[in-house]
This record gives structure tokens, C-alpha cells and sequence, in this order.
């Protein structure tokens, strides 16, 4: 077929093409919601107009400093107004914003940041005693701008060119921002596989854009209604993690009212869901586990009903979603990873599915849900051929999308691993329903085969956490000379005083063998219960390390 | 300031940018709504799965007709699900759908066809007699497919390659579609100025895509809520006039409901609207205004209460909205041109301005609104400054966006008229209020100077149409020797058995001058009552007829 189509033809020479770039999301957001708030604990409060002009400060207080188009600039901080700001300004002057993993190690932290080649940091003063043993080994910074939020100023070795509210407070209101090519880079961040160094993903501000759009009118489509310019969102996933899945650019363009909580505090966490009337926020299934057994909540004496949760990172297990609806919180998943923006499905509920009660809906909420606009998925066998829409056949989950990571940064290997034939591969084992609806069943590495036999520790995870007596639980492969793997299970008792005994755990579980949901191959050789399940630093279960416990 | 920003660095061989074509808004209804419906009149009914296999189809036939890549192809059809399939199939194989205004007189059919090179033709059996006069002329067409409603074959002179249905039915339901630039013209049609020749303005998939995006979040959002996967949408705006205002791919997008009403006529809307129990049409003031003068409807027994519709191409009259609101309908405004895709701007209602009654919401809603996302739009005065946001400020409207014309087709001196400096000029006169609402004033060419003084138009036609015997109203300036030009008033009278007296007109407005909304010389010097006011192919006041007329 002849594809020469029809170019743009005779644009005026006076035409501006208008690249997309991540300024217009907070232009929009001012337009929609100009009163609207941006809140950072009981410390900051400003409207989005004073935002718009804190951003335009920054990138004067940046500029000031010598940052400039091109240059990698390093943020440490808690989830905050800060944040947000550095979101915008640091991408809109042409730099790179790198959000550091502040949860790594000193090693890995210290490797992504020589890696990434920062130039200049904003770090907060928790993260001081992180750096300073760092900094030098990372001669190329050529500053650090403090973060504070306390009256007292902490000794440091570090050079720090001032206080970022002070600085902040010296500039104008209005930095006249270069329109740039929407391919530069916007961001980049660092995640951890099961081995070797952390791998560097970045995003331009075309992908960021386009994100957010779709992230958009996936939020406020009808069966998710998560987000829209009269809700009150606050992330529960940090900021340095994905950008927060993208969210707070989605609030932004939107216009939401947009609170951050800091540093992650139970109390402070409770106190603001409740004081600023936080309708929607999201996180991974632990953070949520956690909030629905604290005392005040699960007590009923802090009441969230209403308050809307997007559970992804991990899938999110139904027992959960069920503790979290008793509670009044309504669950939602959705599913993507570092290397995807995040955002690549939503379990935006059918039609049909919407008007039913909860225990029918209870499957659909737990999937990862269906594509959202502009991203291909496939489900493909080992030959790379598509599998039927079944609900049955289970292969790796691969994308297209306008928001991927071209690669892993420096990194050339790893990149030609990543992507193959076009395809961005997940390495996530899934099966798609008839409805489009995908279910990740496992991560490739984390998948169990005994006795030839493929078994899902996703899908163990899910059924043991359903006995009353567990709160949460890991299961595993390990070597066996018979079988070739066996499943194992790592879990933490409700009540740590009095876990269930092992063979009770077997015993429930022979339940589901009994109504065909699992093979009696399924039933963990080994249960064995812990006081903490090891996780990693965005809180996920780290089967690297429980492999080694167990 | 240095830009050199940092590029995408070592993208993957392997990696795939992802273009952003219109197939991908196909995709994405199919996953949201399968199972939702495209009808047409009482004549088709299919669901989305269906929709999209024949797309696929479409694609095959015109294939098979030796279409390729880069050829032009126009389409001649009332609004249907054809119309519907052509919007994706004829971009989709990488051709360009010309869509024809066939309300312009046969000479300017002849001359845009011709202007577009049009390559194929779909055609409604009702155009047959307006093509065949034509098609002598029109020596490049290579071939002619049928759009036939009716059993009964009409004859014709024109090569027709067979009918729409039965050819289609002939071809498989999975087509391969090119991966395009996203940068190759999807659509083209031509919009009439006061003077010269159409004009033709064309679109990219980028661009359609882009505005589909953003029109999906704007017309998702609160304080407009007009559009999402749970309505049910019928366009009243015809198909050839800027795709609909790109609400058929919107709709598409989110998997709406779409039923479309083939040939305007006035029963069959009606029971469209019934029966299909439709939620959301668009259409030009002219037509609202039919609508709520219709007899089954201002009598009563027909029900259109929870209606909502969006009246654009020129602003929505108080005295209008009003009406619609006694009714039950529920009206809503947009603004934008050919030029610009459509959408430039909407009335969202501010959420203080949501929770008020009717009556403090009319000024609202009847101004055109806020900047959709990525739409930059400013006020300017004649030296290219922007003027202040304080409501009184009357300048030129001019845009940047991703999605506005690139510039007229084959037309360098009109394009760089449209395009000066990176900004597309509208040639709307308006003010924006603080809070960046947009109210048009005028053309530029429909301001009235009178006496060194400025007179909105369309000022004087909303404050004349308020006027109880009034039912249409049109105000243009005639010149004049002492003042310069006089405004005069061309209208239609509610009874056209008793028209007011042009003295009661005019004591009427004197009103509104004792009030401060007008000057003394604003009131009109003639005011003339007609059976009919000459209006242009798509509804608008057409004011270089009625200058000659009045």
C-alpha cells in the first residue's frame, strides 16, 4: 500500500505548531479553579493563582543559580507544595527534574544521583544526614537549596545556597518561560529490579502531557469518578515515585484542590483525610492494609466514608477491598510500572457492572481493569502471538503507548530487553477477559511451577489473605528436588500474639482446591508467620529478600 | 538563556514512539462500551464492536476502489453512521476525508471539490441531482459510492461503483491500518468568508486527536457534565461543518451513545430525541430557537426536560437560554471557528456560579467561557498588546493551540493574513472578565462605529431580543453621513401576523440606556420586521445578505 499521505501542506510560515508542554496543565488549572487551594499539612496553604506564581519564582530562584536548560536538578523532599513546584518550574526552564528514591539506600541513592548526573539539589532537612556523608562523591553539584519546615536551621558540611522559601520570596512573579521542543526531557527517576543497579526511566514533556490528558478523562469517567475540579486529592504514594502515577499533574490540569501530607505519619495522614475533607487518594495495598487496621479507623472513631482510594504498585488483594468497603472506602485499581508514566489500565466498571452491589462488583474493582485511551495491551504467548480474550489464557502483558520510557537511561542492554519488536514488554503474566479487562496474575520471576504446573503467587496471596487470621502475606517458589519449585508462603498474623497454625492456613485453602479455584499442587508446602513482611522501598513485597528469610 | 534541552537520550532501536492516530479513539470506545449503541434514524442500530468492524470494512471497500494514501475523498451525506465511519475509516488508510458543505450553492460545490481535488465521492442518494451537473467538471473523481436509504434505486448519469451497504457487506471485518505520521491531514472542508472564494482549512491526526482529548475532559468536568460513556448524544450540527465540532470523535473516545438524525427535519429530531432518550446535542442558536418555538414543544406535549445543549457558531442570546430553560433544556456555550477545529473555549460554570440559581448563572452561560486545555487565547489591542481581564477591554480575539489549521489550503496570502506572528487571528472582538471568562462582542467587520463610537452587534441583537414580540433579531451598521454608520435592525416578529412597531423597538432599548448597559447611540435608527432573516449554510445571520436586504 502507498502510505505517502498528505503532509501538512503550506503551513503559513507565521503558524505556530504549539509543542506540548507540561506549562499548559497549570494554565489550565489556574483557568478552572483559580481559588482553588494547594495545601502542605498544617504549614502552607495558597490558592492556584499563588501557585502559578510560586512556579514562576522558582524558575527565577533556578536561573539565579545557574540551572539551565539541560541541566539535571535532584529533589529530596517529603510530598509537598515544594514538590508540586518542582513538578512544573524544573521542566519548564528545559531542565530535568530527578526525583530521587530517598528510600534506597545510601549506596543506590548515591549511584542514581552520580548516574543521573544532577547538577543542582533541593533537598529537605530530614534528607541532610542522607547527603552529606554523599557529596563528595558528586563533585558535579554545584549547589544544594534547603528544604525547611521547622524555625531551626540544622548544621550542615553541605553547601547550600539558602532556604527555598526565603530565596523563593526574592523573586518575581513572572518568568517568561522558552518554548521548548516537546521531546526535551521533563523528568527521570530510578527503579530497582530483582538485580544489578537501578534503572533510569525518563519522560518528556510531550509523554507527561499526553498522560495527564488521558489520566484525565480516565479519572472522571463514569464507574471511577475519582477526580475533577471539585474534589479534594492527596497522593499516598511519594512523589519521587512515578511522579505520584502522574496525579498531580491530572489535578492540576483539572484544577482540583490538591493536598500533600509530607512526610508519611499515621496521625498527620488521619488528621488531614478528615480536616480537609480529602475525597480521593491513591497508594499501593499495603499503605491502605495499614490504614484500615489503625486504631482510629477500624475503631470507627475517624470516619472516611466517601473517601475514594486507587490501589496499583501491587494487585489489590479483594479481602481488602472488602475491609476498606465495611469502613465506607471504595476501592478502585489500576495497573503500570516506572517504565509506564505509569498509568496503562483502569478498572473503570462497566455500565452493567456500576449498577450492581458490591459483592458482584467485588472482581471487577480487583482487576487491573481495561486500557485506557492511546494504550495498546496485548496478552502474548512465548512466540509473541496475541492470546484470545478468554479469562483463561495466561502470557505477558505488552504495550504501546505515547508515554513510555524509550529506554533505560545509559543503559543499552537493558533497553533492547525492555523493548522488543516496538513492544514495550511488562514482564507481567496476565489473562484478558472478554471484556478487555485485564488480570495480572504474576510478575514473569515471581511465577511458581511445581510439578509442571504454573501457579500464581498473586493468586495464593489473595486466597490466604482472605482466612481472618492473616493480615498479609508473601508466597514464594522454592527449590524442591521433586516438583522443581514448591509454593511458600510468608504472612503476618491479624492478632501477632496468636498466629493460625500452618496447617490451618492449608486446611482453608483446601476449600478453594474443593470448588476447583486452585490445584491441590497450589497449597503452600511451607506457611510460616512473621511479624514483618520485608518490602521494598516503594513498598511493595520484596521477594528478593523473602526468598532469603524464608 | 541556553535551550538546548535534553532530546530523548538513546531511545531503543526497538522502541516505539506511538504517533497519535484517530484509530486509537475507535480503540478506546470499543474497550469503554462495547456493547453501546450507533443508530441511525429508525433505519440502523448497532453496537460499538460493530461500529468498529465496519470501519475495517469501509476501509477494505475503499481499498478495493483503488483509494490509497493520500488521496482525497469527499463525502456528501445527511449525518449518519456512515458519516460516523468515514470520520475514521478515510484518515485511518491515510486519505483525507473532504467533508462537503452541501448547503453551499452548486457553483461553490463545484469550486471546493474541484479546490480539494477530490479523488472518490460517497454520496447521498439526495445529492445525486446536485453532482450531476457537476461532475463533467470534476474530471479527477474516479468513482462515485452510493449512501442509499430507500429500496428504490434512482437513475443517475453519474459512474457509481455500487451502494454503500452492499458493498460493504462484501469485505472482511479486520483491516491492517498503516502506522501514519501523526502529522498527515485527516479531514478538509471549506468555510465562506463575507468575500471571495471558500476557503479550505484542514486537520492532522495529531490535531483531531489533541482536541479530542481535551473537548473529552471539558465536556466531562463539572459545571458542564455534558458528555460521557453513560449519555446519549445526537448532533444537530451538521457533520461536513468543523466534524460536528469534533463531538462525533469525542463521543467515540468515551463510548457515548450516538444516534444520528440523517436530514434535519423537524419531526424526526423530535422523536429522535424521544424516543432515544437523547442527553446532549450541540447545535447554532438558529436551531435551538426552532426547536423551542416548535409547536409540540413550547405546547408542551413533547417532554425535553434534562436536555442539555451547547449552542456555538454564534453566542447564545439570554432571551434564548431563558426559553430553553422554561422547557426543561438545559443550555450550555462553546466558541471556536473552522479555523480552529472548533473548540477554543466553554462555560464551564465556576463552582461558586454551579451552586446558584438560573437566573444568577444566565450571564454564565451565555458568555463563551474559559480556554479549554492547551488553548492559549488572548485579548489584544490593535498593537498586538493583551488587554487587561477586567470585563470592559474590547480587542481582537487571537489563539495559539495544538489543533488550529496550519493555514488556508493553497491559499499563501489569505494564511498569512490568518496567521500573524504565531498567533491565528480570529477576527472576534471581546472582552475577558476576571476570571478569564470570554464574552465575543462582535466581528470585526460587524462592529458598528457610530459617532466615534464603538457598538457590539450582538449586544444589540441579545438586548433586541429580549424584546417579548421579537422572536430573531439581526443588527448591522449602515452608513451614515454625519455619524458614519447607524446600527439597524432586521427582525422577524414571535407573531408574524403582528409585528411591534418599530417606535415600541426602540422605547423598548431606551431602557437599557437609562440603565447604562448601552449609549444613547445605540439604538438602532431603522428597525425593519421580515417573514425570514437571510441566514448562512450553517445557520448564522448571514449580514452581507441583509446589509443588501436592508
Amino acid at each position: 500500500m502507498n502510505t505517502e499521505t498528505m503532509k501538512i501542506p503550506q503551513a503559513a510560515p507565521s503558524a505556530s505548531y504549539s509543542p506540548l508542554l507540561i506549562g499548559e496543565l497549570l494554565d489550565s488549572g489556574v483557568r478552572m479553579a483559580g481559588n482553588n487551594q494547594i495545601v502542605y499539612r498544617n504549614l502552607y496553604r495558597h490558592d492556584y493563582r499563588r501557585f502559578r506564581e510560586r512556579v514562576h519564582q522558582l524558575a527565577h530562584l533556578l536561573s539565579a543559580q545557574g540551572v539551565q536548560a539541560g541541566n539535571v536538578v535532584a529533589m529530596l523532599d517529603w510530598d509537598s507544595h515544594r514538590y508540586l513546584e518542582a513538578f512544573f518550574a524544573i521542566p519548564m526552564i528545559g531542565a530535568v527534574l530527578h526525583t530521587v528514591n530517598v528510600r534506597l539506600s545510601p549506596e543506590q541513592v548515591h549511584y542514581t544521583m552520580a548516574h543521573a548526573e544532577d547538577d543542582f539539589v533541593l533537598i529537605h532537612e530530614d534528607f541532610l544526614p542522607l547527603l552529606e556523608p554523599l557529596a563528595e562523591r558528586l563533585p558535579r553539584i554545584r549547589g544544594y537549596l534547603l528544604c525547611q519546615d521547622t524555625p531551626s536551621r540544622r548544621e550542615t558540611v553541605l553547601p547550600l545556597v539558602g532556604e527555598y522559601e526565603e530565596l523563593l520570596a526574592e523573586h518575581p512573579a513572572h518568568y517568561e518561560f522558552p518554548v521548548l521542543d516537546e521531546n526535551a526531557v521533563a523528568t527521570l527517576f530510578y527503579t530497582t529490579g530483582t538485580t544489578g543497579n537501578p534503572k533510569g526511566v525518563y519522560f518528556s514533556h510531550r509523554q507527561l502531557v499526553l498522560h495527564t490528558l488521558c489520566e484525565a478523562s480516565t479519572f472522571q469517567s463514569p464507574g471511577f469518578e475519582l477526580l475533577n475540579r471539585d474534589k479534594v486529592y492527596m497522593p499516598i504514594t511519594p512523589m519521587f515515585h512515578v511522579h505520584a502515577w502522574g496525579v498531580p499533574y491530572t489535578a492540576t490540569l483539572l484544577g482540583a484542590t490538591q493536598v500533600y501530607p509530607g512526610r508519611y505519619e499515621p496521625d498527620v495522614l488521619v488528621n488531614l483525610l478528615v480536616d480537609e475533607k480529602v475525597d480521593f487518594s491513591h497508594c499501593v495495598p499495603t499503605l491502605l492494609n495499614m490504614v484500615v487496621d489503625a486504631e482510629a479507623i477500624s475503631s470507627g472513631s475517624v470516619d472516611l466514608t466517601g473517601w475514594k482510594v486507587l490501589v496499583g504498585g501491587s494487585s489489590l488483594p479483594q479481602s481488602l477491598a472488602i475491609k476498606a468497603w465495611e469502613l465506607g472506602i471504595d476501592t478502585r485499581s489500576a495497573y503500570g510500572m516506572s517504565e509506564t508514566c505509569p498509568l496503562l489500565t483502569a478498572s473503570i466498571l462497566p455500565q452493567d457492572i456500576n449498577e450492581v452491589d458490591f459483592n458482584s462488583q467485588l472482581p471487577w474493582r480487583s482487576k487491573a481493569g481495561m486500557a485506557v485511551p492511546l494504550v495498546k495491551l496485548e496478552v502474548v504467548d512465548e512466540g509473541g502471538i496475541a492470546l484470545p480474550h478468554d479469562g483463561e489464557s495466561v502470557g505477558e502483558v505488552r504495550v504501546r503507548a505515547p508515554w513510555l520510557t524509550q529506554g533505560y537511561y545509559k543503559e543499552e542492554a537493558r533497553s533492547k530487553e525492555l523493548w522488543r519488536n516496538g513492544w514495550l514488554h511488562t514482564g507481567d503474566m496476565a489473562v484478558l477477559d472478554e471484556r478487555g479487562f485485564l488480570q495480572i496474575r504474576d510478575r514473569i520471576k515471581d511465577v511458581i511451577k511445581t510439578g509442571g504446573e504454573w501457579v500464581s503467587s498473586l493468586e495464593l496471596e489473595n486466597l490466604v489473605g482472605q482466612h481472618p487470621g492473616v493480615s498479609e502475606v508473601a508466597v514464594i517458589g522454592i527449590p524442591d528436588e521433586k516438583w522443581g519449585e514448591r509454593p511458600a508462603a510468608l504472612a503476618r498474623a491479624s492478632d501477632l500474639n496468636d498466629p493460625p497454625m500452618p496447617e490451618e492456613i492449608q486446611a482453608f485453602l483446601q476449600r478453594f482446591v474443593d470448588e476447583g479455584r486452585i490445584t491441590q499442587w497450589a497449597i503452600p508446602s511451607f506457611v510460616r508467620f512473621v511479624d514483618e513482611i520485608p518490602k521494598t522501598s516503594v513498598g511493595k513485597l520484596d521477594k528478593k529478600r523473602i526468598r532469603r528469610e524464608l
